[in-house]
């Protein structure tokens, strides 16, 4: 994962938007993309080719101003690959009425996937992933999303694999499972022939919101955690008013939920120096970083 | 005038898209206004607060896709003076729709003005200047914009100025007359008490279009001319394929137009080094400059 932005809606120079690209197996993810999000990909060396799934958390600015641009660079590059764009309604109308004007008709496929926020639901899944909405609490419709890999396969320790397998039988290895011989005896046993699966990994994104308890339960065990954490506590008058976390309820959360790590960001553009933030929320999680432009983290180190 | 962008429609980390932010008295004027305009305010300290009059030539998205976050920083910041919006139709349908998905309804009034493309006119004019469009040829409906400082005044000299002089005589003086007794004799003499106005400038603006003589009559003699120079001219089939202008025949513009002095960019992501920009330019019409981010002209210098 490379984050591409940590700042909140008021621009500052030291900041972007905030937007985060994962990368799994050969696909790119990217969550949410504020104005500038397609200058930081090329900053960070990442190839747009590879972007195949966008998930837009809410329809403020600072959360998709970039896409109409990502997507008009996208086209220019002249990518023909489907691209999949889920987020809440309107993003469509906005982005269809932007390319109408332009005359600009794109040479590659968007499936616009409208996402529920007032629910938690599992939005999509492919070989390696699934995406769940994560409710939030904020001024307009927002969720957030929880993308959490597969249950991974038993790996086949290939030089010891007999030469009468089929390949039915090696699923069925993958699986966990013995091949049994025709009389009803273990002729293989899984134990012999593989070893444990890895991990699988998950990640839970949530801005923007109020602090908001019941979405402890969704992102529970999670092996890290990106929460906004915009202000900080002397500021809970204001978070609440505008519907934002402060770094000591990121930890609070962070801490119910028994997450893995946690990742604070969206920091609001009074703070120029971010220690406080991060000893505030490390207070109640120890477990705590911040985001920063252009952190580059391998979830398997996580 | 400080040049904001100069870059075309595919991104580079160079260079910005096209923008120009003019000073005029105490009025910010925009023309138009790439994704990242907003930051790049930010970055040669430009205060947005003064910003009163934004020209779209287009819509492609090098031309506006900062607007939008533009206007929601402006309204961050509590603006609550009006604001005068000029582009082509669809410009205040896009605006629109992204305020509604915001929730995010401005504490300050747009006045948006649907220009008309397809002729030159007067657009506007305040006390200091008038803007008039200059139609261009480009893909979609698209106008440069001449700016031209009203006459000016002739200047008083304050310090010979006679004690019975009434206010409706120093208009009479700045507009270039004398004052006449009730005997119907010339009382003070204008020269005795004003000297020579200075020179009425006048700027213009071309991006983007196809090379197109028809301009040359509406921005004969203007001072500075901005003219797109997208591709150098042993690329001519591009250009005129995208309906754009090599730096050449920026420079045979300008040589018709008889302008003081030329100005070009939009220039292609795939020119790293400008000199045979301008060079190339120059050949045509030597009194040519090359726009540089962050580049800022006193027109009165000019």
């Amino acid at each position: 994962m490379t984050i591409l932005g940590t700042g909140s809606a008021t621009p500052v120079l030291t900041r972007n938007p905030t937007a985060h690209y994962l990368q799994i197996e050969q696909d790119g993810y990217l969550i949410d993309c504020g104005e500038g999000t397609q200058n930081q990909l090329l900053r960070y060396k990442l190839r747009p080719t590879r972007l195949k799934y966008i998930f837009i958390t809410h329809l403020h600015g600072d959360h998709y101003f970039g896409l109409i641009g990502l997507l008009s660079t996208l086209n220019m590059h002249r990518r023909t690959d489907d691209l999949w764009v889920f987020g809440p309604k309107g993003l469509a109308e906005i982005i269809t009425i932007q390319l109408k004007y332009s005359e600009g008709w794109l040479n590659f496929k968007i499936h616009f996937i409208e996402t529920d926020t007032e629910k938690s639901y599992q939005l999509f899944e492919n070989d390696y992933v699934t995406v769940t909405t994560i409710p939030l609490v904020h001024r307009v419709p927002c969720c957030g999303f929880l993308i959490r890999e597969k249950t991974q396969k038993r790996k086949i320790i290939k030089n010891k694999l007999p030469l009468d397998l089929r390949i039915e039988d090696l699923r069925t290895l993958k699986n966990g499972g013995d091949i049994w011989d025709e009389d009803g005896n273990v002729k293989y046993k899984n134990s012999d022939f593989t070893t444990a699966a890895s991990k699988s990994l998950s990640y839970a994104y949530c801005s923007d919101s109020l602090y908001h308890e019941p979405i402890v339960e969704i992102i529970k065990n999670v092996d890290l955690l990106y929460h906004e954490a915009t202000f900080l506590h002397d500021l809970l008058p204001r978070a609440t008013q505008t519907c934002h976390t402060t770094a000591k309820q990121a930890g609070q959360i962070a801490k119910l939920a028994n997450v893995g790590k946690l990742m604070i960001g969206h920091f609001s553009s009074r703070y120029k120096e971010l220690t406080p933030m991060l000893i505030e929320a490390q207070l109640e999680f120890s477990e705590t970083i911040l985001a920063e432009e252009g952190l580059c983290i391998d979830m398997k180190e996580i």
